[in-house]
């Protein structure tokens, strides 16, 4: 019953309005406010960073979100309220009293969210003086403006639709994300919320998330600084007429899995392809791993080492660099014997060394692509992973040593 | 007894004589082999690179090693003879068996070394040419030209001597390295040899190399990226008066120990200083940890983010960025406000916040400086380490870039 839909152009998400503001927080001519409203029925789920040094809407979001019934999620851009200690967290939670004596909710009904400069307090007069203007400016058809709302770094907004047909009806998942690489210079960084009008019980919605977070927006690195701001929130408005999703095994929250796991990989995507600097959009596939654990301990190594990224910078088929990095990723016990390393559908490695057929223009003409896929395999068991990167340019050290100057 | 002595201009070793030929491997216009000749009384320790591809000469050394009684180390630059497969490895013997035969020794009693590329053959023919006149170069006073004939991308010579006094004797230590950064743009990296005329037992000569490398080789990044051929070697010739050092609790092997360890620290902050692209020196002080495990993963962690090392670049007082990396190194159940930062002697965060004081001028004097200490207290423990990096610059990716092409 369930069809995964093709990806489309930005479709609303009936039952969920945003909208912008601009309150001059860092940018003076663009909207930094962006507010998601709920309806009352509505569900919300959620993940945050990982990072002991999360900012201050972390904190408070985390909080409000235990208590349930979301209604608003409140985010700006230009400041990341992040380092900012006690005023810090007080500016957050007095932005959600005031939107909720505005908008006519309870303050823990607000979820906050902030991305931007590190240590810098926000600027809470004009954050305020926004307020009325951003609640009477919602509507469900002001997702474009909303995704630019919420730029950094970022060049181009990302905003990514699919719609599904559960039981005969239609079903939209819209997400938007912002993003320049997992971090942004000094930026507390990466943002995404998706929306659905399906109806879903609460504890489904956030394994829907968890499931669509693991292979997206936690399998992605620019240079494996992870922000003190990111968050990922998946909403469910249950405007639509479908009957409430409460079965973990059925084919309607299969079908919806799929369909938030399908936003979620191409916002990553997008995320990626935007990173800083970036020229080249890089699929690290590790295969043959013991575990996942493994393969994802050899990916990262790959996708984080400097070598291969400014190999991939110069599209240097600079085969060695990725060998040495696999032998150096930690693995237990690894045999060398074992490994296989492709290139494209070329084979560079093969049994550990280098394989005899190779030659360097193959290698070369798979280099010279904008999206490459480096393969290795393991040769020790069944666990794969796929972890997506870009490669380290010029510009990436032009932008994170010229930011703030 | 024993005073460690201050840090000499180049001395000779008693008993080992060096030198140097040029085979043309890579580099059409200098010396590329060199060759350290021991007495037969010599003992000789090593550690070799921790990496699986572990080259060929790597391989053949450790054998060797094994077999005791070294008398010849061979070093050549410009190829690594890594992921060479069985040819690289029957070239490595190769050149083992040549050379007894040119210096009347067993081929085991030879350990080869090789820096360079990977992932190119040896040019055997040119190598094996060159080893009569190698064999005819050697003398005691040729340390000068031999550290230049092991350079790759280096560009400095690395060579530092330390004398000290034992039982009323003169002892001499000097070493000599190569590796600009930990990595070379594709390079297996790192080689160091230091020499000694004290006499000392194998086994205690071991322990005093393990003691020396921990706090000084195995404390420096520059990219994390870690080669196929780093080894370090501590050789005793035996040649001065001083009795053989046997005991471990001795005042002389304390002495020596400290000697060697002195040595090996210079050369390492050598290394980093000429690493790729680097134009500041970075130490990276962590405090108050659990265990030096803990301390050491949150210093590489700052000394690994290309965020941290932009900004180091860029002579930008950007604490947010450093607090970020903490937040993120993976410390288990870390408590937020026990951290503090320091940028020398400038405290940028108290108690997990911006510290009160803080001023941007305070911070951006200390980034303006050349050498730079980024200080960490945990507040857990009482163990505490230091990593040495450098920052990353425009020249680190035009190097690694444009390596090969």
């Amino acid at each position: 019953m369930a069809e995964v839909g093709t990806e489309l152009a930005f479709l609303p998400v009936s039952g969920v309005r945003v909208g912008t503001a601009a309150a001059g927080i860092k940018y003076p001519d663009r909207d930094d406010l962006a507010l998601i409203a709920l309806p009352e029925e509505a569900a919300c789920a959620a993940v945050f960073t990982r990072n002991a040094f999360c900012a201050a809407p972390v904190v408070v979001a985390r909080e409000h979100l235990a208590k349930g019934q979301v209604r608003y999620l409140l985010i700006n851009s230009g400041n990341a309220n992040a380092g900012t200690g006690v005023t810090g967290l007080e500016d957050a939670r007095q932005s959600c009293v005031e939107l909720a004596r505005l908008a006519g909710c309870e303050p823990h009904q607000i979820l906050p969210f902030s991305t931007g400069v590190i240590g810098e307090s926000l600027p809470m007069d004009r954050l305020l003086a926004a307020l009325p203007a951003l609640v009477a400016a919602t509507a469900e058809e002001n997702w474009p403006v909303t995704a630019r709302a919420i730029m950094t770094t970022d060049t181009v907004p990302k905003l990514v639709s699919r719609q599904i047909d559960l039981d005969g009806q239609s079903v939209t998942v819209t997400g938007m994300a912002k993003g320049s690489g997992m971090i942004c210079p000094d930026m507390a960084t990466m943002l995404a919320y998706v929306a659905t009008d399906a109806a879903v019980e609460p504890a489904l919605l956030q394994s829907c998330l968890e499931q669509a977070v693991a292979p997206s927006f936690n399998s992605i690195t620019v240079d494996g600084d992870t922000s003190t701001n990111d968050a990922c929130v998946l909403v469910a408005s249950g405007s639509s007429p479908v009957p409430v999703i409460i079965d973990r095994d059925s084919g309607a929250y299969a079908a919806l899995c799929e369909a938030v796991r399908g936003v979620c990989m191409e916002l990553a995507r997008a995320i990626v392809r935007d990173g800083e600097g970036a020229t080249k959009l890089v699929e690290v596939l590790v295969e043959q791993a013991v575990d996942v654990a493994e393969a994802r301990q050899v990916a990262y190594a790959i996708a984080h080492s400097p070598l291969v990224k400014t190999a991939l910078f110069a599209s240097d088929p600079n085969w060695g660099r990725i060998l040495a990095v696999v032998g150096r990723a930690g693995v237990q016990d690894l045999d060398i014997d074992q490994i296989h390393i492709w290139l494209g559908e070329v084979c560079i490695v093969r049994d550990g060394g280098r394989a005899a057929e190779y030659a360097e223009e193959a290698g070369q003409s798979v280099m010279d692509q904008s999206e490459i896929i480096i393969r290795v395999g393991l040769g020790r068991g069944d666990a794969s992973t796929t972890v997506l990167t870009c490669d380290l340019s010029y510009d990436y050290v032009r932008i994170n040593a010229e930011y703030r100057t």
